[in-house]
């Protein structure tokens, strides 16, 4: 089991990762911009998962196995900036989907082609850094519900590629590689489609499943 | 039925839509730079397809409902600038995915955030536009096989866009809209990671499912 940091877990994707992560039995903090926010959440996730650590963000990325970033767009690169020098050699996950509010179903993907590059930019080539869980939604991932939706992973750092694509069975996902770090444009993109489907087809949390794959994890 | 013209009908993806159109029972014609080429594969396909019609490309794209344009990204702006002033009030789908060989596994969209918007620039507003068929496995379309993949279809034209969906269950696909043109980014980068996931995990035409619609297309 590892350490796990979710920086703005108070959020929804956040809580989700956290209660999943937590219910799988990994030690597992709550960062916050405010450390009383963070507690209140911890408090309050605590009678689902079990005990919660929970502290400001950038003491919560100190020390831990994994940190996974879960902000909205406007907020990557302040937070980033954050915790870049308190990770340490953490495998830092970035879930941030460059969503450009009102106009969330329409893709527009950032001039360096996707967030994942941006948020590199920040880290600098010391980090080990990989995206993922951009296409789950985040309440259903709140829930005991089955999330039907693969978890694309993007690396370049293969080995922390794999770690991250092991955390998803214990969380009720199967996670796939995607690729290499700059590939994550597509996942970042498919947010955007999949919030259109939810509303133009009733979907409550469409999700995308790939098909006629013969090797890799099982869908659990 | 409709009449359509597949622009390109002699590639791979090409001769797979042509072959599930004619089976459906649409009047189809081939087109292909060379009117011999295009006839030659027209011989070649007829015993399977019933009879089809053939020419080159820019008489092809004359007097359709439809003419769908199958040619790789590096001849897509010279096709595109061939057909404009011959495709009159057809519908034009452009299949292009903006793979740059030999790094087809890498997700590298255009400047323009994605070759349909290239696309739309070179045909102008005059032209009914609609992108489609990106994700769909060539090999696969070319076969009885059941081609287990959702096809996104994009266009700032609705009406267009239902034409090009309504097409579908004919080919044994379920076509979903994906919204704008715009969101053609989304599926033009999944292509890449469709790709990677063929060799990574030992997919034989891996595609994409969309799950937790409550409404739309069955899957035929």
């Amino acid at each position: 089991m590892a350490s796990i940091a979710v920086i703005g877990g108070t959020g929804d994707l956040g809580r989700g990762i956290v209660r999943r992560l937590a219910k799988a039995g990994h030690d597992v903090t709550i960062g916050s911009r405010s450390a009383e926010k963070a507690k209140a959440a911890a408090d309050d996730m605590a009678g689902d998962t079990g005990p919660l650590g929970h502290a400001a963000n950038e003491e919560a990325a100190q020390g831990k196995d994994i940190v996974i970033v879960t902000v909205p767009y406007a907020s990557q690169a302040g937070t980033l900036e954050l915790i870049r020098d308190k990770v340490g050699d953490a495998i830092v996950v970035d879930t941030t989907v460059p969503l450009v509010p009102p106009k969330v179903m329409r893709v527009q993907l950032p001039q360096a082609g996707c967030a994942a590059l941006e948020a590199k930019e920040i880290l600098g080539d010391g980090i080990r850094f990989v995206t993922a869980f951009h296409n789950v939604s985040a309440h259903l991932l709140d829930s005991d519900a089955k999330v039907d939706c693969d978890v694309l992973v993007f690396s370049d750092d293969v080995e922390a590629r794999k770690t991250v694509i092991d955390l998803c069975p214990g969380m009720g996902l199967r996670g796939l590689s995607g690729g290499s770090l700059n590939n994550s444009a597509a996942a970042e993109a498919l947010t955007s489609i999949l919030i259109y489907m939810n509303k133009t087809y009733k979907a409550d949390g469409a999700g995308i499943r790939f098909t006629r794959l013969t090797e890799g994890p099982a869908i659990p």
